[in-house]
């Protein structure tokens, strides 16, 4: 960030602070007059006191919010009968103790809407009698007694989780805050949350003082208690950070990430940071779903309580935002896009995602084709979004929620890369020149993924974890995460010499970033995507541009892919491609070695066995598979100094961490300058029923690159019925505004804007 | 056999044949006074003139039989568009003429249909001016010019092509007869179906005259054709074989497979020789869903033409019983158990099982199960057995189709051992102890497969074949077919010092069989069976006895698989656990190698890669894996001489023609008497949504053998919350009469029946 920029921020930033400083006081002012109104009223934090009256109006009547409110009535009614548990703590993640109060703050959540909802006193006294129980225990609490954390709770292990406990349990308060006596509510807050809030804040700064997610779940704790509490110095210890605090800018955390490397803290901070005007989050979108309940649920809190602050159009709308890229950077069967540290399988259907979806539905325009995910949940909050979202339903509002192709920038400006998807007919590429991500990032700049109708193609491995399963190393992550799935050659993308991007550098890749060369879609049958990155390695540009492509001649869409390599040294490159699934034919002959030996010796080579080899004997390579009864081809130009390797995943895996994944890794050595040019097809189908193969075969007969500039990238593409297409991508000048003359074997071209296709 | 056996069979079959031959005289006298009412109304064969009058009378007001006669309808007025086309023979299967000409035997068969239904004529012209094409280009064939078969057709480049192309031609022709004139049926009948008959029978005996798959296609095609010309000389060679033919009985076709062993020949010895009383159907279900098209199809016509000769009622009603046999050989996704070369994804979704549900419904006694199984089909065949099934599920009298734990004897007699499925809840335990299943058998005498809810847990590999899809080999068996999937070790069950059953030979295997022990399913939650081989090795005997318990204290059903060797020598035996997915724990050490190495060098050892080993160090080795999202472990008894070995199937696979599937497997050297003694749990589940793991532990602490004798073997199962169980399984007398006493430690066991459960 230039000096000039970051004078703009900060005097962007002061501006807000003040402009909410402002509405403050002028609210304070108001609540002078209207005090009892606006802020003694309970339940106010996300069920309000209209919300319970229209809810209570509209019950038996509202299907999918009547079957959610059935089932956590169900589920409550059976815990009380059980009878209250506060145990002393004592275990880690997974113990009783631990297990106990996670369980405990659900519970008490819930038992507070449904007081409100049912009228049912017995709910309130359950949740008045759990919490002060808490109150007697923890004013006797000293640190929890497990010392493995950065920064350790007193009811948990981690801070971490003592603050999830106060999210979730300020919202139980609040749901009985009226029902408790002037008497109780003091012994509450002066013995349980006051402190209890300063414990996380004040007590960890090394966790609440920085930009992390971590830090947002204590900001949301010690805010969303403060608004309840109506405790002003809470609130604005949690938008802003603690007061006057500096920290060390360089002491790191346990996974690597800096602890406040810019000194930023506070939620409007943790907003600021990490999501890109577009609303990515730069941790990518499995850590965005989990991170994404403290946000939207302190600024459901805030726009209730603090409706002046506006905090839905903070950064111009960027929680909001967030939950439409979140959505978007999902499959077709609502699973997140495994970028970073991602494990398959995460999807739109995680509880987090219900928090999402109705908040975005009610605090952001009614979007009908919200209401299509919210009937795939079947579940609803027990609050007023989520009344509006079972109403929607009800009155059949609803419309497909619909993907189309995106681009997401990253980083707080915008301007740290980003993530595009194109989506054509069932192919969904997921395009990948994002920052690094933090701490969970990997090495992989200008990588993709290709998915058809939720189905992987060519794949990302996401994370080296079982998450929360005890016998893969206690469900945490792997030695094999780092010597694997964050190395650059476990992706979709060029490797240099066996070295991951920024050598594998955290501080490194966290300075550097690609950039858009161009996106344009405007075209649904031509959609491209172009990035650069320059220093991956020092002294090599890459450039890729990607494109799918719907050609009435071929069946599919197909995937035109460039990548762009330009060195001052003589280099090897290597170049994956991750398929799943059966060799079909090659038109290369390959020999399949004896024993299995891997590829290298580390950067992630060390897990590869190389299970076949070849020299490439042809202009054009190709290799077809066949996966879940469907047929792909790779045509990839080649020169006969080229080396085609079938690897698979699983060398140097103790502890069979790994999954045994293939793939064809074509080998470029001792180049400077070259241009891997690859078309990929997916085709045809196999049933196993009918056992009939339809169009198993490529509709391509040859790919060739007829220029190859600075400033120019040519190719044809020849079908079998010889039919010609030619894709020229402008490598220099990529405005949409710029137009381009060219001769190519003495023809002319001329054309407007990024790319040409004919 | 034995010489008595022998001559009750030929009496029987000679009594038979005197009944069938005394019906057809009293029939033909019965025609001679009523030939107009029987013999001449057409359509007979399939369609018959009374099931057009109700069809026709039914039209639109049955959807599912007016939605397939909406598709054949748009199909065919497709075809007619196109024009006819009636190449001249050139190409083999996939090429350009054999393609065509399968088409048109489709074509006819549907045209006419269209033609008795919608009572349409240009469906009958059609008909009419295709046959007369063939009419003019068969009378001046000569052998198809492709060499390959050992049985050369005329239109195709072998007689079982000619073949299916007269079973559907036949129909097409049976509907269109009456519009026919005399003249033209005389042509057509003279120089077409009459020579085109002799030509796949007298010319092709080395096809016609045997008990194989394809003759029976041979024999339906003569009598079909027989039936609609009322030829009797045609429908006796279809019934009986060419009269007064031997052929060499020791001859061998291109699978391996022996020409004409017995000398047995026709229609009636193919329902006899490959159906056990059960309805096995000796090659498998994947060869029986084939197969059974022909034998259905000819059944149904001489039903309708011969209904004297009681053709369902055949050998105790054999056909219909293979019927229910073939549906009960599918997991709970209905596909077909891969048993023996049977291609995994095979279902009764496949169209042949639409002719055997229809048809099994409409002469089988109506049973309503089977119409769901018809619903899920969506279409029915366009005939009297498509309208009783179409009107059944108008009426809505369809069932669940229940699947319940079933034995199958196999062989001609039922007494060549059989296959037994025991099923309790989700859990399918397939257990083979089935003859050789002619050239397509495989050698894994006493194997066992294992499904939950249609997902394989422990797999039977299947075949290693890519049928019609023409970049794996054309399509046909590969060479790792013979290599690895016949292989004793490619199966779950014992291989004896690194040697196939039968020493891998056909001829030895098809001497011999296993026997059943016991089958008891009377006890819902103890299901047992049991069986013994004798002679898969010279000394060596083998005693397998597998039960599905369900058991108050487990989530879910749990297999406990006991199997005792004994030999006269010392051996080593290798017993595999063919599981999927991913290496959760094991209780033993292991250490996994640099490189991978081939576990053998011949008889499918030469494909398995070692992954990693292990000497075992306690009373019970344990190992869990993860698949799909679900948790199971395997618990077995190991003494400290025992090794375990992780293996991957894909050495020495220079086409990748193999899948990547892992093993554990448990090998013990130097032994003479042993009893591997085994328990399967499935249990838990993982959601990578709430990344939360649900029972993820065996339930299982002690598995002990406390007494293991030539009469019995008794075994305690001790669950995690010291509960205890003891199995006891009679090794010599299994009758349920039996009583038996015996002394274990000191303690009195007495029970009656096969084994003892508490």
């Amino acid at each position: 960030m230039t000096n000039t920029k970051n004078f703009i921020l900060k005097f962007a930033l002061v501006a807000i602070v003040f402009t909410v400083f402002s509405c403050k006081k002028e609210d304070t002012a108001v609540a002078d007059n209207s005090e009892s109104a606006i802020t003694q009223e309970h339940p106010k934090l996300i069920l309000t006191a209209q919300g319970v009256k229209d809810i209570r109006a509209q019950l038996g009547n509202i299907p999918i919010f009547d079957k959610s409110l059935q089932a956590v009535k169900e589920e409550i009614d059976a815990e009380i009968e059980l009878g209250i548990e506060v145990p002393i703590p004592k275990d880690y993640s997974g113990g009783y103790t631990h297990v106990r109060h996670k369980r405990n703050w659900f519970v008490l959540q819930k038992a507070g809407l449904l007081y409100q909802i049912l009228d049912d006193e017995k709910y309130a006294k359950y949740v008045k009698d759990m919490l002060m129980e808490y109150e007697a225990l923890y004013k006797t609490l000293p640190l929890h007694p497990k010392t493995r954390s950065y920064a350790r709770g007193k009811l948990f292990w981690q801070c971490l989780n003592d603050s999830n406990w106060l999210v979730y349990v300020s919202q139980a308060y609040d749901c009985i805050y009226d029902y408790l006596t002037e008497e109780e509510r003091n012994k509450l807050e002066t013995n349980l949350f006051k402190p209890f809030a300063n414990h996380i804040s004040i007590d960890s700064p090394q966790f609440y003082q920085r930009v992390h997610n971590h830090s947002t779940w204590g900001n949301a704790a010690v805010g969303m208690i403060g608004l309840v509490m109506n405790d002003e110095e809470l609130i604005d210890r949690a938008l802003y950070g603690i007061k006057d605090l500096k920290l060390d800018t360089n002491e790191k955390d346990d996974d690597g990430g800096y602890l406040n490397k810019d000194g930023k803290a506070g939620f409007l901070a943790n907003i600021e940071e990490p999501f890109s005007p577009d609303g990515y989050y730069n941790e990518g979108p499995y850590y965005q779903r989990y991170a994404m309940y403290p946000f939207l649920i302190f600024a459901e809190g805030l726009q209730n309580v603090k409706p002046e602050l506006k905090i839905f159009e903070y950064k111009e709308g960027v929680l909001l935002k967030s939950i439409n890229a979140l959505l978007n950077l999902s499959d077709a069967d609502g699973d997140f896009f495994p970028l970073n540290d991602g494990q398959k399988g995460m999807s739109y259907y995680n509880s987090a995602l219900v928090t999402a979806v109705d908040i975005s539905y009610h605090y952001g325009g009614q979007d009908a084709g919200l209401l299509s995910i919210a009937k795939e949940q079947d579940q609803v909050l027990l609050d007023d979004s989520g009344l509006a979202v079972a109403l929607g339903i009800k009155n059949g509002s609803e419309e497909p929620f619909r993907k189309e192709s995106i681009n997401l920038s990253d980083g707080p400006e915008g301007k740290q890369g980003g993530v595009g998807i194109l989506r054509n007919e069932g192919m969904e590429l997921v395009f990948k020149y994002a920052s690094q991500g933090s701490s969970h990032g990997h090495y992989d700049k200008l990588s993709y993924s290709l998915y058809e109708n939720g189905e992987e193609i060519l794949q990302d491995y996401g994370l080296a974890r079982f998450v929360n399963i005890e016998q893969k190393g206690g469900g945490n992550y792997l030695k094999e995460n780092k010597t694997w799935a964050k190395q650059t050659i476990a992706h979709n993308t060029v490797t240099q010499n066996e070295t991951s991007h920024y050598n594998g550098k955290y501080e490194i890749g966290s300075q550097n970033h690609p950039d858009l060369h161009y996106f344009s879609t405007d075209n649904d049958n031509v959609q491209v995507i172009s990035a650069k990155v320059n220093n991956t390695y020092i002294g090599t540009d890459m450039l890729r541009t990607m494109a799918v492509i719907k050609d009435e001649d071929f069946e599919k869409p197909y995937i035109l892919d460039v990548m762009k390599v330009s060195s001052i040294s003589a280099n090897q490159y290597d170049f994956p491609f991750y398929y799943f699934g059966q060799v079909l034919e090659t038109n290369f002959d390959y020999s399949t070695p004896q024993t299995l030996k891997p590829l290298g010796t580390k950067n992630g080579y060390q897990h590869l066995f190389v299970e076949g080899s070849a020299k490439a004997n042809n202009d054009n390579s190709k290799f077809s598979w066949l996966n879940n009864n469907k047929f792909y081809t790779l045509t990839t130009v080649t020169s006969d100094k080229d080396e085609l390797l079938f690897t698979r995943i699983g060398a140097n895996d103790p502890d069979f961490n790994l999954r045994r994944d293939p793939s064809l890794l074509l080998r470029r050595k001792d180049s400077k300058n070259t241009t891997f040019v690859s078309v990929i097809e997916a085709h045809g189908s196999y049933s196993p029923v009918s056992e009939s193969a339809l169009n198993s075969n490529s509709n391509i007969k040859e790919l060739k690159v007829i220029l190859d500039t600075k400033d120019y990238t040519a190719i044809v593409i020849t079908t079998i019925s010889g039919k010609e297409k030619l894709f020229i991508t402008s490598n220099a000048n990529a405005s949409l505004e710029a137009t381009h003359n060219l001769k190519i074997n003495d023809k002319d071209y001329q054309f407007k804007g990024s790319y040409y296709f004919k």
